[in-house]
C-alpha cells in the first residue's frame, strides 16, 4: 500500500497534468505563490506521509525562481514525512556550466546537484542532460531519459518517409546523439566542423560527411540563441543539402531565437514540452512533442522498483 | 601573509564598495553577469587563492536571483583554492520562514543555512536576523550583529534630546530590542498589543505602557508593507502620544510601503542600508544610516581572529 502523488511547480503545469493523467492520478494539492517581497510561500495541502512523492519542475527560465521553488518543495514534502522524494526535472537548468572552462569559474550544475541532495531529494529523474557526466554530479539515483527515440519516430512517420536522409550534429559535442538517431533512422551521418585556424580569423564552417542532394535532419540537445543550429543549416544547403529539418529536446529559445529561426532555413524545428512554451514563442515552424508518457513511464517504474533503462530496450 | 579581500555581488554595491573603503582595500575584480536564458554567470578576475575572502550580498529581493549569486560565487571561490570564505549578510532573506506555523510548511531559512553551508560557506555575519535562533540553524559560525546602537545614537543626537521620551515595539515579538533601545536611550517601553477577541472579529489594538504627551519611538526589525508600523503609528497617536518616528534595520518596504509611510503620522522613519534603497523608494520622510563601519569592524575582527561580540561592549 505504498501511495505515489505527483506535484507541480510553476514551470510546466500543462505537462505535469499531463503525467498525472497517464498515471491515472490527480495532481497533489498544493499552492505556490510569492509574497510582496518576493519570496516563495509554498503550502502542501494535502497529506503526504508516507507517500512517494514525484515533482514535476523544470529549473528553466526564469531559473533562479525555479529551482528556489523546487528546493523549497523538496524540503517542505521532507518535513511533512513524504517516504521518497523523486525530483522529475524534465530540463535542468545550468547544465552548460558543468566544468572549469576557465580559472576560477563555478561549476554550477554540481552545485544545483549538491542543493538538491541537502534539500532532500532521495532521487532524480531528468532528460538529455546537456553532459552526461552529471550524472556523476550525484550521490542519488538519477534517471536519465532521452527524446530521441521520440523525435526520430515523429521524422520517420512524417513525410520524410523514402527521403534520402542525413542526420546531422550541429557541433562536435553532439556526435554520439546524431549517431543514436541515424542508427535507428538507418540513415548516414555528418558533422558541422567549426574551426577557428588562427586566434583572431573568423571561423571555417566545414561539413564533415556527404549532404549533397539529401534532407539533412540537425539534432542538438538545447537550442537556446539558435545562432548555433541556424548557421548550420545555411552550411548545409549551401554544400547542396536538398531541405533542412532541425530538432533537439530544450527549447531554452532565448533572446533572438525566434525571429532567427523564422528567418532561417529550416523548413520545421521539432522540440518537446520539457520547457512550456510561452504564446509569443509559438511558431508555425515549430511542432512540440510531448514527453508526458515518457515521463509517466519511467515515474510509474521507479514507484514500483524496476528498472528505468530498460525503457529504452 | 594572510589577505583579506573583499567582494560584491548585485545586491549592495554602494555599501559593499564603502565597506572596503573603511578596510582601506579594494573591492576584489570579479564580474556578475546574466546569460541570455537568464542563468547567473560568474568570473573571477583575481587570484583568490590562499585568501580570506568576504562576500557582502544581502538576500533581498530579487531574493532568489540574490541567493543563486551568492551560492554560486562561494562556489567558485572554493575552488578556486580561498582559505576561508565568509559570506556577508547585511540582509538575510527568507529569515520570517523559521519555524512551521502551519502542518506541511517548509522553513526556508534554514534551507538557506544548509544552501550556504553546502556550496562552501565558512562563516556567516548577518545583522539583526528575524528571530536570534536562526544562529542556531547554522553548523558554522556565525556572527550576529545588532543595528540597534546605531539607531539609538542617531535618535540620542537628534533633535529629540530633552524630549520625554518612550520606546515602542511594535508587536510582542521585538519587546526585547525595544528594551535594549529603552537601556541605551534611558527611557521607559510601550507594546502594542494586537489580540483578536474571537475568531471573525476584528483585532484590538491596545497599548501597554504609558505614551500621552511623550514622543514615541517605534523600532521593528523589518519594515515590509508598512501595515504594522503605520498602524502603529495611529494607535499611539490616538492614546495621546505627542509625535512618534519610527525605525528598523532591513528596509523590505515591498508594495505599498512608500505610499503608507508617506501617508501615516510617522514624523521620520530611521532605517539602514542592509537593502538598498532604490529610487523610487526615496522619500523626505525616510533618513538612511550606513552599517557599513559596523560591517568593516567586524570583518577586520574575523579576520584577525578576535571576537566580534566584543565590537558591543
Ligand atoms: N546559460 C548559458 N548560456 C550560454 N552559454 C552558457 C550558458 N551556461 C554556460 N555557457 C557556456 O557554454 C559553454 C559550455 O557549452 P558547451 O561547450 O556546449 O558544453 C561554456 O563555455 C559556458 O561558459
Ligand atoms: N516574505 C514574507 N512576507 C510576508 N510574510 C511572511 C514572509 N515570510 C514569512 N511570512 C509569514 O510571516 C510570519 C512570520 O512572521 P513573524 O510572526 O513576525 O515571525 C509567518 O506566518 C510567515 O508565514
Amino acid at each position: 500500500n505504498k501511495k505515489l502523488k505527483v506535484f507541480t511547480l510553476n514551470s510546466n503545469q500543462t505537462l505535469a497534468q499531463e503525467v498525472a493523467d497517464h498515471i491515472g492520478c490527480e495532481l497533489g494539492k498544493c499552492t505556490v505563490k510569492t509574497f510582496s517581497d518576493g519570496e516563495v510561500q509554498i503550502n502542501i495541502e494535502e497529506s503526504v506521509r508516507g507517500c512517494d512523492v514525484f515533482i514535476v519542475q523544470s529549473t528553466s527560465n526564469p531559473v533562479n525562481d525555479n529551482l528556489m521553488e523546487l528546493l523549497i518543495m523538496v524540503d517542505a514534502l521532507m518535513r511533512a514525512s513524504a517516504r521518497k522524494i523523486n525530483v522529475v526535472m524534465p530540463y535542468y537548468g545550468y547544465a552548460r556550466q558543468d566544468r572549469k572552462a576557465r580559472p576560477r569559474e563555478p561549476i554550477t550544475a554540481k552545485l544545483v546537484a549538491n542543493l538538491l541532495e541537502t534539500a532532500g531529494a532521495h532521487r532524480v529523474i531528468a532528460i538529455d542532460l546537456h553532459a552526461s557526466q552529471i550524472q556523476g554530479f550525484f550521490d542519488i539515483p538519477i534517471d536519465h531519459l532521452v527524446a530521441e527515440p521520440l523525435l526520430s519516430e515523429y521524422f520517420m512517420g512524417e513525410g520524410l518517409k523514402g527521403e534520402d536522409l542525413v542526420i546531422v550534429s550541429p557541433d562536435h559535442g553532439g556526435v554520439t546523439r546524431a549517431r543514436k538517431m541515424a542508427d535507428r533512422m538507418k540513415a548516414p551521418i555528418a558533422i558541422i566542423d567549426k574551426r577557428r585556424p588562427k586566434p583572431n580569423v573568423a571561423e571555417v564552417m566545414n561539413i564533415v560527411g556527404e549532404v549533397k542532394g539529401k534532407t539533412a535532419i540537425l539534432i542538438d540537445d538545447i537550442i537556446d540563441t539558435a545562432g548555433t543550429i541556424t548557421i548550420a543549416a545555411d552550411a548545409l544547403i549551401e554544400s547542396g543539402a536538398k531541405a533542412v529539418y532541425a530538432c533537439c529536446t530544450h527549447p531554452v529559445l532565448s533572446g533572438p531565437a525566434i525571429e532567427r529561426i523564422n528567418k532561417s532555413q529550416i523548413k520545421e524545428l521539432v522540440i518537446t514540452n520539457s520547457i512550456e512554451l510561452p504564446e509569443e514563442k509559438k511558431s508555425e515552424k515549430i511542432t512540440q512533442l510531448s514527453i508526458a508518457e515518457l515521463l509517466s513511464n519511467a515515474i510509474i517504474r521507479v514507484f514500483e522498483d524496476k528498472s528505468v533503462s530498460k525503457l529504452f530496450d
